[in-house]
């Protein structure tokens, strides 16, 4: 007997007609040589992700009495906007923990849609202490980001979508971080469709439903280290956990340079902005992590709120990650011409610098050296390699 | 009599049905507190512009004998993506010459599309006269990009969906190169819906359209040095001149800062990437240019091709228009202590330092002084002016 119901999802797709946005299906041929991938995109969702799904379906399901009570989040980012715009959709006092770290953008945003924000200090862990604590205070409801029946059956929306966007999909690549997506959206899908695959995927820097999907175990991983800080969840949800292990297919995952590349494919190729836990489902396709060459496969684009400075470096390291960008440094003779020979041979290889540090002052160097980091467009990894012997050919002694 | 009609629109918009996208309508209510604006995305279209409405209406009206003697364009940016596209949908052989200086990705993806790129030597006046002379030896159709009653009729269908997706819209924002897009939708507007405002959007650094709307003659701008290289045109259409002053309410002008800021803004709060010829009507909207307070307003957002590398220099920019980053450049005695003094009032004032360069070694100043830049992340106009405030106060020397 699972926790979720379709009826209930059907039920929460009525509800969500007015809040939540159908976004777009959009097929985007350039992603991938193997496969066909469509994207579903709920980074152009209202508030910027898909939470708002789950919160206002939770919501709307509390009795007169809780309502009035209030409800009580806690989250350092789309939980909490999906959670302020719900409640003040349904005019409902809402209350939100945050860890005092979080980045004064989120926070605004959330106040913005009319939450009152609590903020404690350090990390996420003594927020959330914090929200319980409130919630006992208060009698107001806690409102989980994942690890609840009707915040599920309220993401599971989304797949009742999917077959109506693309009803000949084979499968489809869905982040995860505590799991209240995939376990909704695979719920849906092997209840309609046995036969459409569903894998799920994460950041190897934050692999705690991978590894338990495979142990068929919830074990917590100590450090979760990624700049997809939407999926950095230290321990999978019971709830979530079991209809993982009964509905999905696989769980993957996918490195940061792999995330960064999917982040710089979606804004390059598609004219779209995904945050990092947006984009891991389109680094999983990229990449080859799940065998569906050939296939019908839709990537959920979660979310897009990245901040805007995270961004940029983003892009750098998925130039870099494309061979598109590339950093030499040199340990010189210090004498004059080096800059010159060197910048002559890296434009008659075609590439284009784009700056250069020079200098004699380090303190580790021999007196008679200088140190040299010259950065570069490049088209790709065979013209870095061809630059790198040539300038190795010319004696110049490159050190990284 | 007009040189378009609106059969030949419908009549594009139903051959246009499986090749150019619908592309989504979406509310982005955290563009302006003042109107309620909507957002037609032409980036998500189909090779990243509306250009491929046109270019196919244009194509699929070709005689056969013409289509067996190919196409040929002039272009350095969307309008050869989609003439490459439209042409190897109706497998026709397509040339289209391009300015040597043309990005490689514009280059490649053109190439990517079947098309055969001549790329010509210096300017796009240069590649255009290659252009029409090879059309002169091969007999092949030139396709313009905007001074064509077909390609007018073709970008026109966007019209259409403008009342299919938002029945009750009060104004339209169109940026304006050639003028093909603005002169299309406000023939449809004005004929099926006269009421509703049509606004045209120019950089002002390349004004050719809006000067010659207020002279109501045709004028030629020497220099077009925006970074909205999409809709930098030196001299308007004649078709789309006199379709302009009729069915069009006003042209504006926006600066390269406010075309930046809506880039951002878009990429931020809409999770969209917009090229800055794309975002022209979105800055127009945000920085009051055209009176649309309390009105139902939709940009039509006509593109997404522009360089990552030329988008993190936008979102810097961007960041400096809206007084969220801030560099400051100081003189200084070169004495211990001014960086550490510089520093904690920064921080006490609640910036966040990104970079600092720090240096004596330039031969323009005293011998006993120094140089320092600080850059900064900032909350706002009013943050940056006390810290300003409390460096001088401090007797600290800022020289910008």
């Amino acid at each position: 007997m699972d926790s979720v119901s379709l009826d209930k999802v059907y039920q929460a797709a009525y509800i969500l007609k007015d809040v939540a946005r159908k976004t777009d299906m959009i097929y985007a041929p350039k992603l991938s040589n193997e496969a066909e991938i469509y994207l579903k995109t709920e980074n152009l969702q209202v508030t910027g992700s898909f939470k708002v799904r789950g919160a206002y379906y939770k919501i709307s399901q509390l009795t007169e009495e809780e309502r009035n009570a209030g409800i009580i989040a806690c989250s350092a980012g789309n939980h909490a906007q999906g959670v302020a715009l719900a409640a003040s959709k349904m005019g409902i006092k809402a209350t939100i923990c945050m860890p005092d770290g979080a980045p004064i953008s989120k926070v605004e945003a959330t106040r913005a849609l009319g939450a009152e924000i609590c903020l404690v200090p350090h990390t996420y862990d003594d927020a959330h202490d914090r929200a319980v604590q409130m919630q006992h205070e208060t009698g107001a409801t806690f409102i989980h980001p994942y690890d609840d029946q009707e915040v599920i059956e309220g993401q599971a929306t989304i797949g009742l979508e999917l077959f109506e966007q693309l009803p000949d999909l084979d499968a489809v690549l869905v982040p995860i971080g505590g799991g209240g997506l995939i376990a909704g959206v695979a719920y849906v899908i092997k209840r309609l469709k046995p036969s459409v695959k569903v894998y799920g995927v994460q950041a190897e820097k934050a692999p705690s439903m991978a590894e338990s999907f495979k142990r068929k175990q919830i074990v917590s991983v100590d450090r979760v280290a990624t700049f997809a800080d939407g999926i950095a969840v230290k321990t999978p949800g019971d709830l979530t956990f079991d209809l993982i292990c009964k509905y999905v297919d696989d769980v993957v995952t996918v490195s940061e340079g792999e995330i960064a590349a999917a982040i710089l494919a979606l804004m390059e190729r598609q004219k779209l902005v995904a945050e990092g836990a947006g984009a891991v489902g389109v680094a999983a396709a990229m990449f080859n992590k799940v065998p569906i060459k050939g296939k019908k496969a839709v990537c959920i684009v979660s979310g897009g709120n990245i901040d805007v400075n995270i961004m940029t470096r983003v892009i750098t390291r998925g130039l870099v990650t494309d061979g598109r960008m590339c950093t030499l440094q040199f340990s010189l003779d210090d004498k004059p011409g080096q800059l010159a020979g060197i910048s002559r041979i890296i434009s008659e290889c075609g590439a284009n610098v784009t700056s250069v540090l020079h200098e004699r002052s380090d303190e580790s160097m021999a007196i008679a050296s200088c140190y040299l980091k010259i950065s570069m467009e490049t088209r790709d990894f065979e013209q870095i390699k061809q630059i790198r012997q040539a300038l190795t050919e010319a004696g110049y002694n490159i050190i990284n």
